[in-house]
């Protein structure tokens, strides 16, 4: 009997990419909000997802400096288990709900591949970097208080992709005024039988589950935000024309389940 | 119109990991000839393949140094299209015919990860080197010649998965008296939504096809391998009981299509 | 006029690696007491270093997330400003006084590498991770109360150096009666003129100087320590022996100056 | 007795991150002919060396794929002794004779930042890499033919420093056409003790030694070179303003010697 949620299957399930769920995550964050070419994003958005007029174009660019655990302490194996992430979401709606869409996504980390190509999160490796806050007081410390600057960067093969930095100016007292839409996300597994090419095995759009989702001690902020172009990606056509508010935050949840909201296969 | 071959799907298609096939490949590759437990073997196949008696418990484990190209010159952008690889080859049955099987292998590109689950090779992230052979003259240069010694090593998260060393004695007139079965793989994608967890959606034995294979300057060797026990992994369960002869060689071929031999999901 | 502490030196300035003092650095901090053969420290001490009899071959075992900043936000760059810093610390005495000395360190990082030799200390490049503390609630955030668990390791070209674990048992309230001897370094710059080798243009013994240490939010602990023999390095040389308390604190300095002890090149 | 050039020093000598000469090198190189601003060179030039003025601002950009062997069959070790170098050499004059001046220099390798160093190399640590030439056919093999094309690319901290891409023309009959002249250095240690920082202990001008040098297999090419503005780098200040023939070779050499030119200590 082989074992594991991803490949590799093995007899012990140790090798696994990915085990079986529940998946615990716990994360320091970095989100910027911003308006791109609305025509920018229709273009990337999946069937049975339309652009949402009022949003004008908004989106946010988000840098996560992520924990994760499964069932077995594996947050005591940190080479492994800990990674970082950037992504971009814009904003879209589907059926009449407003929704947040995933088109692209970096992660430092193979597990963190395995598990976001099974909800639909498109990842790809990259570095990402973001200040953190730490206890100890200094001009390094980067504390959690008024004035306060941070920085985010994402890299992949030696280009950056964005850069952020922030500077806190108040808490937020509700995260809920921010942080309010269920993510979306087009599940894709391509086939290179070329006589089925034509029809991918896995195309739907699916929807993120969180189980227990914490969000603690967010704080809004002036905000910087670049996405410039480089050779061989397209995140700088949803470049910002102009930038909000940023937000420095903690975030936590489990996964368990996914949602899938359309099957594009039939 | 979204193009690509993997995600992430883009209206312009660069950012996606990998484009539509052909994909052309060349590499220099170190190769060692060992014997395992059969039984560990037998654990590791998947349904419709069986363990092949009279190998006893033969096994490969490679360490190539690939470059890649698509249509479009990738080849000029190293930092993109150059990779390395390590993975252990088992020999298996399928429907009578002799095969390798491949359990484990690691590459360090996100890339050649997306490409080869498409094919169904179970790949994960590591660290992989091996000895080159440089043209201009010196102790460092390890020229293609009787007494040069070649090491190998694949690692990951900071532990060494496998380390080899070999020696060349002599030239191999005919390649294909040592390299001469079809790899088979099983190609898998999980269903993360809790109702539908059994039945993954992609389950399938497949063949690796490949077009324009060329085999050059092979020499056999004197090899050492060892797959030592690490925390996280299942490979010392193939570890070496035997090592046989190692080789050095350059290969190439070009991927355009998939062997589906079996579907396990139905 | 070319500008920078360390090389490169340019007119900018902005290319060397490190600029002018002061430093500043705060940092989240793994620490392991632990005790090793005596005779090994011995034999790592240089001229003017003593065996403590009394410590008994005392040893501590550090690995250090930090943050860096210049004086101009350099914390805002996290891509080239955060580090990771793993380090043994052994016990001995210097003119009756005891104190610390550090033989084997290893970060992740350029400028922490020329600071750090600038200083005495002899960093070599490695992967060093550990386990983080998040606010955000989760199975994974790895709170700072009793019974937390953390992990920590440090690997260098794919072999791993060094493992612990630690759990949290009880808040220390006086750091100083754990952490309280000055370290002393052989800071040491090489000769190659082949006429002049045997006497290399620095070769001192020296002190590191700290301005404005904090210690916070120490945590003692239950450890386990592991120092494994890899191929290429001698840190196995002090292995633990013995292993004693864990500790999880924060530690915040900067730095202006060093102490030079003795200059054995006269 | 503790062994090792460089630090760490330990009994055994093993941990050392550069150990006594002879170091062997062999290589396979990319190297492009490229003009820039005089006054920017001029700028660059430690004293006793002064621009040369028919250059008219005459540079080279090279990127190396690198093996290293001391006497211990290190290249069977390629984690540890493969790496890959990126630099800039400026043409000037050193009491009348022409001479190549190293202002900036990448590797991906802490020994090589270390024996670096020892010769005045201003070495920092950077992701390199270039199209490799394989002998397996194939559209991804790059032959050393007419008409294949190389690229190349050097980045730091996730932002790319250059980029450069040729073509093959024609074999170079005679390389020393091209490369004949010595390599000068600023061999520079810094003091961080606050009442003798302005007398750095090691400030010399010295000159490259190279035993058994070995140029092979050299190719003229058509060449493209960029050397953005990134923050944090001084290097675009000598970025190109026209850009002359490209070359592929390969160079072997040893190193067992450094010539002082010049003590600007006194």
């Amino acid at each position: 009997m082989l074992k594991g949620f991803s490949v590799p299957l093995t007899p012990q399930g140790k090798s696994a990419l990915a085990t079986l769920p529940p998946w615990h995550y716990s994360s320091d964050c970095i989100a910027i909000e911003y308006w791109t070419d609305p025509e920018a994003i229709a273009a990337l958005l999946p069937p049975g997802l339309s652009l949402e007029q009022k949003s004008e174009g908004r989106a946010f660019f988000w840098f996560l400096d992520w924990q994760f655990t499964g069932s077995n302490d594996e947050l005591t194996d940190p080479a492994r288990y800990q990674y970082r992430e950037a992504f971009a979401l814009v904003e879209a709606v589907f059926e009449g709900t407003p929704v947040n869409y995933c088109p692209f996504i970096f992660v430092d980390n193979d597990a963190a591949i395995a598990r976001g190509w099974a909800q639909g999160f498109p990842k790809k490796l990259a570095s990402v970097h973001q200040t953190r806050s730490f206890s100890a007081p200094s001009p390094a410390a980067a504390p959690l208080t008024k004035g306060s600057r941070f920085g985010a960067s994402v890299s992949a093969h030696g280009e950056r992709l964005a850069t952020a930095r922030i500077q806190l100016e108040e808490k937020v007292r509700d995260p809920s005024s921010v942080f309010n839409r269920p993510t979306v996300m087009r599940r894709y597994f391509p086939q290179l039988a070329a006589n089925q090419r034509a029809k991918p095995p896995v195309d739907e759009l699916t929807m993120s589950l969180t189980d227990d989702l914490a969000i603690v001690d967010v704080w809004a902020a002036s905000a910087e935000l670049r996405i410039p172009e480089v050779q061989g990606e397209d995140m700088h056509m949803i470049a910002p024309r102009r930038v909000g508010r940023g937000y420095r935050l903690g975030m936590a949840y489990s996964v368990t389940n996914l949602r899938i909201l359309r099957n594009y296969v039939g």
